[in-house]
């Protein structure tokens, strides 16, 4: 039996197989993604960011194990962008859930950088779709932060969980510009310390200042948790909910899913063009010809780039 | 006579012009750019980044005060990636050098965001050529934040200050991944305060850390600085002297030249497909067939995004 038909029967090892092929980029995955992708879109794509020390992970594995109960299947991405000089250890180093990944309904996943942060979205991404064409109801992708890689990823979840503590402080300051535009519930997580009323307090000033801007009419949660007590974590849960039905509520389910799909297929097409076109059309050889043009006072970058996208353009419109 | 001509005659105000010109996108602002473009590659940029509040703001104007008394003509770009809710004011509100910016030999420019982040460091790109081909020595790029236009930023510049406070503490855990990437010198500032000896003191370390994975022998310094006092800005610029004779040490000029050009190169490609070619190809309505085709499970996003590319290629060599 091939690895693909032990994957759809909700082989567990096969999964993992897959994954990694995936995530190696082994020849022959794009085919692979093409063939999972029919038994996908079903999932509900839940993304927890935040900053390191904020306690995501507790949380992560406090509402994977309310699920449980419930009978929903968990699939966990754990995301670390951190670089090759200093993190990855992050989430290797511990050993998380371990009363819950023994079960069979629980996936869980670290993924760690490995060159571009372009790249690690990208395989977030079908990470994501490999969980979810194999059967998982909810998957839950934490990533640390709010850079670029975090903002691609918060864009594909369908609920964005932003996690505070109350020593954030400056950090609200520092972190909003980005959170604000990809947060639909903030948690604040270590409640019972010091300060918590305070930054509650500074999210929703902020958030009432944000509403004047959208009128989509969700009125985001600011949630209190002690996720290492299981305190408010049901409250979290119960939000995400109210999120999913105010989606439901606003589009049909299938216009939902006919703007994810599209949104998805321009994110998929930019991101192939990155790791395949670029390094296709500007090999080392052809750069250093250009560059030596350039030097020599013939042409300019922009000339060049100019050209070469205006010819591809037109060589489609004729195909 | 032209906007151009009065360019390249210094007319600060055309100068301004062809800023605003490039900023906005407007029609023909690529063949601008390929005009300017043999006039620059003299000036030496200089990337400062670091958190909101650590003080970069008077670090540059210190740092460009020194420079301006030795002769040295000083563009500077103050890059503000906040979100349109909550920034922007943050370098509008601000009244800056007031003392310096009525002078012919400084010139700054704030720009804010305007939609995707891309985009952003993209038009800084283009300003900061802009003030290369106007003659400006020594150009000084001020970001905030270690997020994906910063690390962007940084790139295009030949030395980079990651600028951190005592405070910074938890933060820079927090920054240290992107941080030890981009960063060529570190300024503690606000040195006066406590801590100052701490975080210089984690700073070494982690940079010793660092040292095993590259070997190209440049030892990062980390100076401490008060920038309102106008303390250690001189030893910050020596630093900054030291790394640009390092890199000359290293690589002949030519081959530094022809190597930043190069990566220039793949970049303008890469942004400009993003910019340009995407949305040509993906419109919304051949959005809408291919999304309607993958609902009904004729095919996928991966098969269509790969087709593509592929037919695109292969025109491409047939060109």
């Amino acid at each position: 039996m091939t690895v693909l038909e032990r994957f759809h029967q909700k082989d567990r090892a096969a999964l993992s197989r897959i994954i990694s092929f995936i995530e190696n980029r082994e020849d022959g995955y794009i085919t692979l993604l093409s063939k999972i992708y029919p038994q996908s879109g079903t999932a509900y794509k839940i993304g927890i960011t935040g900053p390191p020390g904020a306690g995501k992970s507790t949380l992560v594995d406090k509402m994977a194990a309310i699920y449980l109960k419930e009978g929903i299947r968990i699939g966990i991405i754990a995301v670390d962008p951190s670089s090759p000089f200093t993190g990855g250890a992050l989430l290797g180093d511990r050993i998380r859930m371990q009363d819950l990944s023994d079960k069979g309904d629980v996936f869980i996943r670290s993924m760690a950088t490995r060159g571009s942060g372009g790249g690690l979205a990208e395989a977030t991404r079908e990470v994501a779709l490999a969980l979810d064409a194999f059967g998982f109801d909810i998957i839950l992708i934490e990533t640390v932060g709010v850079g670029q890689v975090e903002l691609d990823i918060a864009g594909l979840c369908d609920t964005t969980i932003v996690v505070l503590v109350p020593e954030s402080g400056d950090s609200v300051q520092t972190l909003k510009a980005g959170l604000m535009e990809i947060a639909h519930i903030f948690a604040v997580n270590k409640a019972d310390r010091e300060g918590s009323g305070r930054i509650v307090a500074e999210l929703k000033m902020m958030l009432d200042g944000r509403l004047k801007y959208r009128n989509d009419g969700w009125h985001f949660p600011v949630v209190k948790t002690e996720a290492i007590n299981n305190i408010g974590i049901e409250k979290l849960i119960d939000d995400v909910s109210a999120h999913r039905r105010f989606i439901f509520d606003r589009h049909s389910k299938d216009d939902y899913r006919f703007n994810k799909i599209g949104a998805e297929l321009k994110l998929i097409m930019q991101q192939r063009l990155q790791s395949r076109l670029i390094p296709e059309l500007l090999d080392d050889k052809t750069v250093g010809n250009y560059v030596n043009l350039i030097i020599e006072g013939k042409t300019d970058p922009y000339s060049i780039t100019d050209e070469l996208v205006s010819k591809m353009m037109l060589k489609r419109i004729e195909i």
